[in-house]
Order: C-alpha cells, then sequence, then structure tokens
C-alpha cells in the first residue's frame, strides 16, 4: 500500500507519496499534466543544474542575512540534486507551465524538505520554506532561464565540444593516413578531375572544426545569467549586486566563465541564445549529414557500388540477406542529424513566441536543445569508434577508377584550349576507349606530350 | 553478480544478461549505438505493433508450412509482446541501423527465445530460429515499414482522434454556452465590429472540426502495409498471395482496414504517408496553437489585460508573486505545438533521403511522428479537462468593452458612406467622445437614427 | 517628366502618377512598405483571382441593389484584371499590412478608376467608389482570403496537378519500358537483393501518384470561401444568402466546385487550409528529391559511377572539365524541393500565430504556396521534358553489376538457412571469388542445386 | 522582328537574340529551365559580385601571363557588370544546375563579347574566349562560392549591419525617451509586477543588439573565399599563389578583408557558412518577431485593448471599417520573420545534401539568403521609420492600469511573507478590492507600513 503525507500550498492540501521530497506543487503539476509519460521528464542536466544554482543563491543569500542553519542545509541538499542523487524525486514532464515554474518549485520543495530533514525537521511541516527560504530572492522566471544556461553550457564543455574535437581528430587522423592516395573526385555525383582521398577527408575534418567554432562562438551570450531579474527583469526583492556575486558564485562551482546579463529584461523576455546556439548545433548537423552521406556512399558495394572504403563491420546488416554489412553508424548519426533540424525548427518557434516580459516555451526550448545537444555529442562519439576510426582504404579499387576517368582530360586544356579537351572526352566516351587513344587519333598532340601531361599525381595541387 | 549466456549470430558469439530474452544482434546494437540513454528507446508502439505482425505472420506462416507446434509457440510469445509483458527486453534506442533492422531482430529474438521456453527449450539454444522460423518470409525492409504503420494507424485511431473528438465536443459546447454574448471583435489585434463569444469558439471548434478531417484524409494510405516485399519489394522467399494474407490477419487483429501496399517498391523506399500525416498534425499544430494563445489573451488579466475569460485556476502561478495564476494549460499545449513543427521538419528531412531501394531514416520518422501523435493527444486530453471546461465568460468586462468599441461605427456605412464614417470614427477617436456624440456633433444623422443603427446584438449577421 | 494627379482617402490627399490607375491607398502602401523591391510583388494568380472576385460580387450585387450601369462598368474593369490586361497597375508588394488590405484596396482603386473612365468619367473622381460600390458588402478581410483560394485552386488545377499527372505518366512508361532489365536492388546503399528497374521505376511513379491523391485530397478545403465573413466572419453589411450566391458565381466563373465555406470565423482567423494543402506540397518535395536524388545516383559516372542509366546531355556541365555532362535536371528539381520544404515552414509559421478575428500573415501565406505551387509546376514539366523521357538504361553495365552481386545469396536462405547461406557470402566476399565458388567450396549444395537456385530473374517476384 | 545570331560552345550552334551579349550557354540554360519566370531571376548581388570577381581575376591572371589588351578588356568589362549596367543580360533564374556553372557561364559570355566589343571585335566570334580567357584558372566550382561570399558579405555589411544599427538606435532612444515611464509587467500574459516602458525597450534593443553580433559572428567564415581551387578543390589549372592574390584583390576591390579558404575541399563541398549565416538570420526573425508582437499588443485598441502605446497612422486600415488604424508595419514585419525562418530551413536542406567534392545546391543557398537578408534589412528599415519613430506613450492608460494591478503585492513578500502575500492578492482579486483594503482587512499590517512597502517606483530595481 502506498502512503501518502500531506503537502500545502497556496491552493490547500494535498496528499504526496511519504516517499517523496517533492511537495504541494510538483503534485499539483504531475495531475495537471499527464503528458507523454516519463519519457518526458524535464532533462537531467536541467535538473542538476537547480542543484548548482539553489546551492550557490543560498550562499549568497546567508551574505545577505539568510539564517546560516538553513542556508547550509540547503547548500547540503542542492549539493545533492547537483550530484543527481535525487532525480528521482523530481517526476515533471517538460510539457508544464512555460516559465518553468512547476519544476522550480520541485526544486525549492524537494530541496526545503531535504534541508529540512538534514536539520533533524519533517517533510512538509515548512520549518525550510519552499518560497521564502529556498527560492529567496527568486522568481522562476530568472532560475529557470539561469539553469536553462548552465545546463546548455555545461553540456556543451563537457559533452559536445569533447565528442566533437574527437571526431575532428578521427577525420584529421585519417586525412593523415590518406594522405598519398590519389582518387577521383566526383562533382554534381559525376566523375571530376582527381584529389587524394587526404584531402577529401580534409574537407570533413575542416567542417567539424568550424563546427567547433561555431558553437564555441555563441558561448559568450550563453555565458549571461538571468539571476537577479527576479520576476519582471527588474530585480525586485534582490539587493544591488545580488546578481553579479550569483553569477560569480555560479562560475566558480562550474568552472566556466558565467557573467550576470547586462541587459535582464531580454534575458527573462527571450531566449535568443537559445535559438543562435541551436543554429550552430543545425550548422553541424548540415556537416554531419554531409560527411555521412559521402562515407556511406564513398563505402558502397561491396560489388556493385562505388567501393572505395571499406567501412568496418559491426553486425549482422539484415535479417534476410545473408553476409550483409551496412553502414549503420551513418545512418544513426543522419538521423540525429534530422531530429536535430527539427528540434531547431521547434526551438525557433517557441523563441519566436514570447510575450511582453517573459517567454514561456523555457521548458521546450530547453529540452530540444539539451536533446540535440545530446545525440550530437553520443552519435558523433559512436560514430567516430564504431566507424571512423576503422575506415580503410580500397586502394585497388580507387586506382582503377581514377585510371579510367575521362575527367583527366581537364589537364589538357592549358595545352590545347577548352574546346579541343571537350572534343577528346566526348570521343573517348563515345567510343568507349582512353583519353590518350582519342587525343592521339584526332591528331591534338603527342603520345609524350600526352604522358607528360595527364599524370593524376600532378594534378592534385596548383602548379609551380 | 550480473550472469550471463552466450547468444551467437552469423558474427559469432557474444554474452547477454541470463534475465533478458534477446539475442545476439540486439545485443551488438546495445554496445554499438550508445546515443541518448534509456529515454530514446524506440517508442512502445512500435514494440507492441512487431508482436501484433509477428503473430500475424507466424499464423499465415502456418498455412505455408511452417511447424505447427513452433507456430503457435511464436503466436503466444508474440501476443505477450504485443500486450506490452515484454517491454523489458526492447532495449534498443531509436538512433541505429535506419532500417530499424536491429528492432526487427530484437524482436525476432525475444519472440524466439519465448517461444522456445514456451515449447520447453532454453533461451540460446535456436531451436526456434529468430531468422529461420520467426522472421520467415519477412525482411526488416518490410517488417519495420508495416510495424510503423500499424503502429501509426492505431495511436491515431485510439488516442488521437478520440482526444480531438474531445477537445472538438468541449468547444462546441463553449460555443453553443456563449452563443449569445456579444463581444467586441479584433483584427489586427485592433478593435473591430462586434461578433458573440459563441462565434469565436465556434471557430476554434471548426479548426479542431477539419484538423480531424485532416488526418483522417491520410489514413488510406496509412493502412498500406509493406509486408511481403521482403529485402527489396519484390516479395523474394514468399510465396504468391502472402502479403494479402498478411494484411488481412493484421486487419483481423487490429480492427483496422489494413491492406497490402500496391507498389512495395514505394513502400520500402520512401515514408511519404509518414511525411503526409504528419503534415495533418503540422497543421492541427498550427490551430491549436492559434486557439490556445486566442485563449490566453483574451484570458489576459486579471486587471490589467483584456479579462474577457475567466480560466480555470489549477495551481499558484508564481514562486514569487503571491497570488498569481498563469493560463498554464495554454503554455503547455503551444509548447507541444512547437515540437510537433519541429518533429514535421525531422520527419521531412528523414523522408526525403531515402535512397534506391530502402529509406533509411525509419526509425527516427517513426519515433517522431509517435512522439506528435501522443503529445497533441495528451496535451490536448489535458487542454480540455484543466482548461476548456471551466472557461467562464466575464460578461460584465465583455459588455465594457464592447459599447466602448468605435467600430460600431462600422454599421452606419450602408447609411452615410465609407468617408462619412471613417470621420466620425476619428473625431469620436481624437476627442475621446462616444460615437454617438461624434455622429450627431458632425451633423450626420439624429439620434433616433443613430439609435436605430448601432445596434451590437444586430451586427452579428447579415441582414434580412 | 513624370505627371501626376491628385488622390483621396480618409487620410487626405496624396500624388499619383497620372499613368496609373491606382489610388490613393495604394499609393499610401508603394510609400510605406519599401521592401524587397519589384520581385516581391503580390503574385499574379491573387491579382487575376481578384479580377475573378470582383467581377463576380459586382454581379451579386447588382441584384442587391447596385446601380446598374455602375455594376457592369465594374464586371468590364474587373474582367480586365482578371486576364492580366492591368497587371503593371498592381505594384505592391507582398510585405505590407498583414490582410492584404492594401492588395484589396489596389483592386478597388483600380477597378473604380477603370471603370470610371469605362463611364467616360475622369480618374480619381470617385464616381465608382473603390469602397462604396467596387468593395461593397465586402471586407479586405474576406476577400483577401477568397481570392487566396480562388488563387491556390486555380493554379492547381491548371497548374500542378496537369504537370505532376505528366511527370506520374513519362515515369510509369519508364517503368513499362524498363520493365524485363533486371539489376540489382541496393538498401542503404549496399548490394541487395535483385529488382527490375521497371521496378524500380514503378516507385517513383506509385510516389508521384500518391502526391497527386495528396493536393487532392485538401481541396474540398480549399474550395470553401470566406467571402460573406465580411470584417470578423459575422457577415455584417450583407444580405442573407450573399455569400452562396458569391460562391456560385465563383464557382460557374472558374468552372471549379467552390462553394461558401460553413464557418466564416475560421475562415478569416486561420489559414489551416493552407498549411494543409502546403503540407501536401512538402510531401511531394520529399518524393522529388527522393526520385531525383535516385536519378542521379543510378546516372552516375559515366566511369567511376554507378553508371546504370544514361541520362540526357543538355548543356555542357563544366566551364573547366571538357566534356562533362551533369545531372542539371535534377539539381534544379531537389533545389526546388528544398525551397518548397522551407516555404512550408514559413507557412506554418504564419498560420500558428493569426490572432482573434484574423490571421494577419495572410499576404506572405499565399505568396509562398503559390510560389511552391509554380516551382514544383515548372520544375516537374522541366524534368518530364529534359531528363525522364530521355533517360536510357545502361544495359551492359546493369548485367556486369548483378552477375558480381553477393546478395543473389539470399535465394539460398530457404534451401540451406541463413546461417549457412551467410558463411557462403562471407567466404566469397573475404575471397573475391564468385558465390557459386564459395558454396560448392563449403559443400553447401550441387552446382546443378546452385544453377537452379540462384537466377535473378527468378528473385524479382513472389514464388508461386 | 527580333533578330539573332549564332553562337557556339561544345554542344554546337544556337541562336542567340542579337541585342544580348550572352552566348550559346546562357541560351541553353534559358531553354532548359523554363521554370518560375522572371522574378525567379538569379539574384542582383550575385551578379555583381560575377562582375567584381572576374576583374579581380582578370587582373591577377595578367600577371601570371594573361594577354594585357585582352586582360584589360575583361577587367572594363567586368566593372560594366559589377556596377549592374549588364543586368539585362543576365536572364538565368535560380532552378539551374546546382553549381551556378550556367550562371559563371553567363558571366563569362557576356563578359567575353563585350569585352570583344570593347576590343573593336565581334560578339559571339570569341575573339576574347569565355572560357579560355574569362574564366582562366577557374572553375564555377570555386568562382559560384565566391561571387555566393562576396555577395553575401557585401549585402551584410552594406545592407544588413547598418539597417539593424538602426533599429538599435532607434529602440535604444525610445528606452531612453520612456525611461521614467512607471508601468505593469506582464509575464505568462498575466499582470505582473511593474517596470519602466524604458526597461522593456531596453530589452528589445538588446536583442537587436545581439543581432548584430551574432550575424557579425559569422562573417570570418564569410570572408573565406573559395577561389583558386578549380574543379573539386586541389587548385588544378591554377599556379601556387594564385588564390591568395585574388583573395587579396577582391579584399581591395570591396574593402572587405576576405582571405582565401583555408581549406577548399570544404569551400567547394559544403556552404557551412551560408546555413550558419542564415542561423543568425533565424535568430534575428525570432528576435524582431518577439518585438513585433510586443509592440502590436501594446498598441492594441484603440478602446477594447492593452493601449499602451500609440503607434503612428500611416493608411487607413480597413476597407469596411472606417477609422480602423492598423500595426501594419508590424504585419509587414513579422511575415518578414515566418519568410527567414522558412528560407532557413530551405537552406539547411541544401546545405545538408552535398555530395562527394561538390554542393549542388547553390543558386538555392544564395537566393534564399540574399532574399532573408534583403527582406530583414529593408522591412527593418520600414519599421524604424514608419513605427518605431513615431510610437508615443499612453501615459494615462499606463498609470491607470499599473495602479489597478494585484502583483503590486509581491513587494511584501519580504515583509508577511509569500503565502500571505498570496491570501491578500487573492481576497482582493475575489472581492474585486484594492491590494490596501484586502491587506488591512486581513490585518496583515498597517495603513502606513502598506503604503511605504508598496510603491511602483520602488519596484523596478534591486534595493540598496
Amino acid at each position: 500500500m502506498a502512503s501518502f503525507r500531506e503537502e500545502r500550498d497556496t491552493f490547500g492540501p494535498i496528499n504526496v507519496p511519504s516517499d517523496k521530497l517533492w511537495g504541494a506543487q510538483t503534485q499539483r503539476s504531475l495531475q495537471n499534466f499527464d503528458i507523454g509519460g516519463a519519457s518526458e521528464r524535464m532533462p537531467e542536466p536541467i535538473i542538476r543544474a537547480f542543484g548548482v544554482l539553489k546551492k550557490c543563491v543560498a550562499k549568497v543569500n546567508m551574505e545577505y542575512g539568510l539564517d546560516q542553519s538553513i542556508g547550509k542545509a540547503i547548500m547540503q541538499a542542492a549539493q545533492e540534486v547537483a550530484e543527481g542523487k535525487l532525480n528521482d524525486h523530481f517526476p515533471l514532464v517538460v510539457w508544464q507551465t512555460g516559465s518553468g515554474t512547476q519544476s522550480n518549485m520541485n526544486a525549492n520543495e524537494v530541496i526545503s524538505n531535504r534541508a529540512a530533514e538534514i536539520m533533524g525537521h519533517k517533510r512538509g511541516e515548512k520549518s525550510v520554506h519552499p518560497n521564502d527560504h529556498v527560492n529567496k530572492s527568486q522568481s522562476s522566471n530568472d532560475t529557470f532561464p539561469t539553469v536553462m544556461h548552465i545546463a546548455a553550457a555545461m553540456e556543451i564543455n563537457s559533452r559536445l565540444i569533447p565528442e566533437l574535437k574527437n571526431l575532428h581528430s578521427a577525420l584529421h587522423s585519417k586525412s593523415v593516413e590518406f594522405k598519398d592516395i590519389v582518387k577521383i573526385g566526383r562533382t554534381h555525383t559525376q566523375d571530376a578531375t582527381p584529389l587524394t582521398l587526404g584531402q577529401e577527408f580534409s574537407g570533413y575534418a575542416t567542417q567539424v572544426k568550424y563546427g567547433i567554432d561555431r558553437v564555441s562562438g555563441t558561448l559568450p551570450r550563453m555565458y549571461q545569467l538571468a539571476q537577479g531579474g527576479t520576476a519582471v527583469g527588474t530585480g525586485l526583492n534582490t539587493k544591488k549586486g545580488f546578481d553579479v556575486k550569483i553569477a560569480a558564485a555560479v562560475a566558480e562551482e562550474t568552472k566556466l566563465p558565467f557573467v550576470t546579463a547586462e541587459n535582464k529584461f531580454e534575458a527573462l523576455a527571450a531566449h535568443d541564445a537559445f535559438v543562435e546556439t541551436s543554429g550552430a548545433l543545425n550548422t553541424i548537423a548540415a556537416s554531419l549529414m554531409k560527411i555521412a552521406n559521402d562515407i556511406r556512399f564513398l563505402g558502397s558495394g561491396p560489388r556493385c557500388g562505388l567501393g572505395e572504403l571499406i567501412l568496418p563491420e559491426n553486425e549482422p546488416g539484415s535479417s534476410i540477406m545473408p553476409g550483409k554489412v551496412n553502414p549503420t553508424q551513418c545512418e544513426a548519426l543522419t538521423m540525429v542529424c534530422a531530429q536535430v533540424m527539427g528540434n531547431h525548427v521547434a526551438i525557433t518557434v517557441g523563441g519566436s513566441n514570447g510575450h511582453f516580459e517573459l517567454n514561456v516555451f523555457k521548458p521546450l526550448m530547453a529540452s530540444a536543445l539539451l536533446h540535440s545537444i545530446r545525440l550530437v555529442s553520443d552519435a558523433s562519439a559512436s560514430f567516430v569508434k564504431n566507424c571512423v576510426k576503422g575506415i580503410q582504404a580500397n586502394k585497388d579499387r580507387i586506382s582503377k577508377l581514377l585510371h579510367e576517368s575521362l575527367m583527366l582530360v581537364t589537364s589538357l586544356n592549358p595545352k590545347i584550349g577548352y574546346d579541343n579537351a571537350a572534343a577528346v572526352a566526348k570521343k573517348a566516351h563515345k567510343e568507349g576507349s582512353s583519353l590518350k587513344e582519342a587525343a592521339l587519333n584526332l591528331g591534338m598532340l603527342t603520345e609524350e606530350e600526352f604522358e607528360s601531361l595527364v599524370v593524376p599525381e600532378k594534378m592534385i595541387a596548383p602548379s609551380d
């Protein structure tokens, strides 16, 4: 039999499971927002960031007069939240009030009850008050955007950028490994002039490198914290300097360069920083989609595709076709990219629909951005480990294709002109002959001249 | 201490937790696709649909020679999957191979091990073989699109349409309840000519009604099943008529009018039906965004907004502003709408990127569409229960605003012409006077004429 | 030297170029909305639809008492607008008032001045009044949505559906032409079991066929006209039955089954019908993207790609690589698809942001949908004429690839089981040998058995 | 009668209008891509950028041996293109080959024919050759991305950023002008604690300021030029140092800090820089949507809305409602924002779909981004001039609403606690009384205490 205790808020009493630390407002939200089930819960990085924030605020509030014993108990309870120890006490879903008030109250309630216990009191008695103590000098309207920024910045720094760096490094290594393998280029999906496989991979590596630059370039605005704006951005019910102290405390706690937002009205009413960062993720998704597509096409086959790359075989590929191996890591990654592009639209729609002093698409925006960050990070890691590192060049196939190509004719341009070179290529194509045969038949140049001009290895860089 | 047993596939042996029914390929996928964690698992409706499908296929395969005792055991095991009893044995995430092969094999492995147990054999011995028995005459390439369609059609019929009908009904009831309340209209967010509050709600009800028509209109293509196409759409390794029998069996099992897809190549290589249905969801999201926005603006206040509606008070609205009540259900609903719009882009990107005989964005498309269906369904239900049903008209406020409006002047057009009527309105606006005062001062008409023409109650319909 | 005449509206006098028929409000809009330049003008189908509508309204208004000579002159002037003869007098851009009021007034002003001239009066004298006569019983709020629906329905019927039918027909013809060419299938971009090239094209044809069904399925709501709702949907300043008569007149004029909208509030306040139809276009774009991608990859080469199709050579492909020919029609088509997907998001955002009695994203939504319709129509026509019709199968290449494939092993499953068949394929892959060699070496079956089982021509359909 | 001359390319002869400077390949494209009509032509900034680029390349080519007289003639002709004097000779639409080859050849052909004329030769004789002279050392694959970057960077610097700065300045001025007007805040669209109207506008100004930072932050990658990569990024047919010299010449010509791209493979195969910059535009669109929405809601009325702002009256607002004035500039701006969000998706889809050495969605991406830049720039300018500058505060209305609000109760929290303060607000709300009455009736504090605590002017900042 489940047992319950009574908790109260300004709406009156309500029953809460005895084994849970949450209070009345959390319980109301649970009942009023039965949307999507457990998999739709507020992302864990938000919960942890609440722990970080509430700890820092308690510390600063003690400077401004909060009872020391209460303050210390709050700090200890908040630390437990920051470490993920109380995750089970945060049952609310993303689809709640658009300010995240209910999750802020969830944090306040859990921390106040836990702090009360630490101090030897009982749950539900409000000896540590969720509003007057834990939420002191705060509003959901500034705490929720603050935890959004803390969570996103932490996830970007601890998860996304490291994984992108690993991906860059893996691609760059392949670029070096393949630097001497000359292969046919392809433009418009059609045969083109040669390049090295290393050059091809250097393009991928550069895309990822710029992706890191792009997301890093958005951090200055992500490091701005709304805390201290309280209800509408004015800082009502705070003291001067409170906002700066909080940002400093969070910076110290997280080792990230958070600062107080220079304009708190913008920080509550808009979440352009999230739209912007999601835009960087969207660009990265476009990059990764291109890279993964290339790799699976270059690895297509084994006998009826391009076959230039040999991809690692990680699992049986088909439930009906025995022996089939598929570029499954590319598939997982491109699916992730599609979802990131979709989440970006969700975030954009949410970001554009704020009204007056508050944007009320906060939980959606937080959830979608953190989802995108997590997916890109994990899928990049999986892609590196299970695909990129094991890619091998199929040198025989590459060489065979290279030497059959008609586009080597391009190196004749400076000698015989574009129109004559075109005639050579067209003749070879029509007759199924080699370029040399066609060129000699047309009397465009001597065999010696041809041999000295059409050298793939000389076609991969500007000439001296 | 966790214990393991050895399972095998064509890649060799691998350890699997003893208490799980899954086999080697599921285990490989778990290890190779560590992306996103448990909340990213394949949606439950897909798992259940696999149960439905595998049961039906076993039944049909028995007609084509599958051993009867094996067939019956498979049917029994599949039924358990269909009922959700074996959910814990489906650990794979969405971000896997783009064909969903690994989830198909997960189903095959769980069902084969469970069927083996039913028959008195042990797990892992393949006395019932995941490929040769459970997956007989199938390929992931036709089973996965089939379960996508089964899951989506079931969710639409059992969840989405009923909830939209409830929402339509609730809005329609309000439309009737408010049919005699004449209020100011607003166009461009500015005061306009009057209408009844009931008329305003009739617009919302019509939007939802059409939304039901829209999603229903996509079902003919959703009811087409790919099963029988096997690897590339040709039906290799099936017998003639197999596809039709399967569709009939699934139709009987689900009580929904499934048929075999008329072109299996389209059914494997593209998932336009998902893009289409997501488009219907996207339209519904646009409708619900508009409705929820209107309701929160009409209910804005309590003292400094429009204040025409009184929305139910479900919870404290603010952690800092005592007594504040917010339109939180509108917020949850509009956040859901934003996510649905985003998911639609994800689905569109996935749907457009199929290649040759197979689209390999299947799990993404399945996950995103089922997510959208679930969110719209649940949020609609929550909105009906916690908001729409309790909406009250603030009649005093509505009446006050109506009679102050200058746009009642429009009913003078037929009498004094647009230009003169404009002069009256502008004079009243400039002087802060009533329309009547302005009209009389300008000598446009007599008081009697004014009184007979400017009657809001007569302005809400065409004249006889 | 440009010459001007004075025109007036309720804001006072303003100079208008003498050679133009527009009046004061058009001129104000020109000056107040200097956004984007001439290429951003309201789409021509909207202008023409205004001609159709104003003609029909004048006709009906004459039944309700509009002076017959004025009515006839309006009808004549409106007919000229409908025929595109007065396009130069419609200078306004899309980015104006969100109700399209200024374009409605542009139509009213042009028609009133032109009607006045027809009656022997001068421009600017308002002998035919833009509001009291031409716009009689109307509001921009009902005329603009009405012309949106007229324009879209006409473009869909006269342009989009015919071009999609041509595309379907061209793809279907190829499907028949290629019905006996057995080729390798590809799933996950990797070699798979065979199918015919005709089957492959039948999938494309089916996608387009369903696309036609999809857009046709949205027409019932597109045929609903807002006319008669006037300012806010109530029909103020119209007579009973006016709305039905207008819809009937438009239906007669256009030969399309227009009806009056059953709920005028929805018809003004939301444009869900546009979001819905754009969703159909978005699905078609996803289909066409897939088809065009496939065709360019199957036609990739000429020597280092898949090379199964020979695409028409329409122009030199490269400014540097002589003799290069590219799949340029595929490229134009896929670029169009990307824009259509983008326009769909624009339309969705616009459609979701209506407020109260009026959606004020009307010109954007009209422009974006008509843009998408035009682009898909024209690009389909170009694709048919310059690409699809000329596609040839490269039979030698197709045959060569088919017989090298390892996936023919799939037809051994029923005989030797999945695991053994996998061993055969893996051995052949590893050793670079043929399947037969591998199978025989492993002693799985006799040469005779192999020959009778592995027959690509038997692998393209279910067995008897 | 139109007259024609014969032009030739590697496909043979073709007739071209005598009065046009273009050649055979342009003519073929005109005939092969009949998509969308004249309004779909390649954006003018691209044409002009081709002029800039071709001039610079001729200059550098002369250093590498291009005949001086030909080089000078090319430079002169290119300068005419750069100045827009030859726009009529650029008839091609966006929907052409995805590399923009045809527009590159259009530029080559026009410049070669014009240069030939300058040198006293005739059109069509190729005395100046479009490929061998004008396109020397180039490929469409590097020129087109180069002009994309030149065009975008020039439009951003000369158009977008200046207009955003004007908008920021206008909003900031209003923020200063309104700095002492205390008003009610609104969160969740509901009454909240006060702030000044100046603070509210400071939030808008900050959004725009950050928008400038955002788009500026993308320029380092936009300033990277692909030129010198030629066909596939290797620089085949160029000399060492060519790429650096070109970038320097373009930088000098445009006074913008262009540099050569550090990796030419990335620069041809991906256009992530466009996706990124479009992401900045998308963020700006989200910001402007919010700002414009706020302004129209705050200006709603005149009698039945919020009525805190008085917006400039620029034109009659309604064709049926006399005297109506609408927030039309807000509407134009928000419609632009929706299109920018849509274009962003189009660009993202295009950007993610490159293959191998070349992205072939170039013209789409160029067109969509330049469209977005132009629309945001022009709409911002119009918004500043016709709306922001003329906004007035309706002080009486603002004051009246402020003093009726219940949320002033928040300043009692520190004194009487959240729960008691809530009781006061709820009592006042229920009884329709003032806060003071409720507080005194409940005996929470004395009148004196209330008066000293509840002072809106003290509620707009942290306390000392």
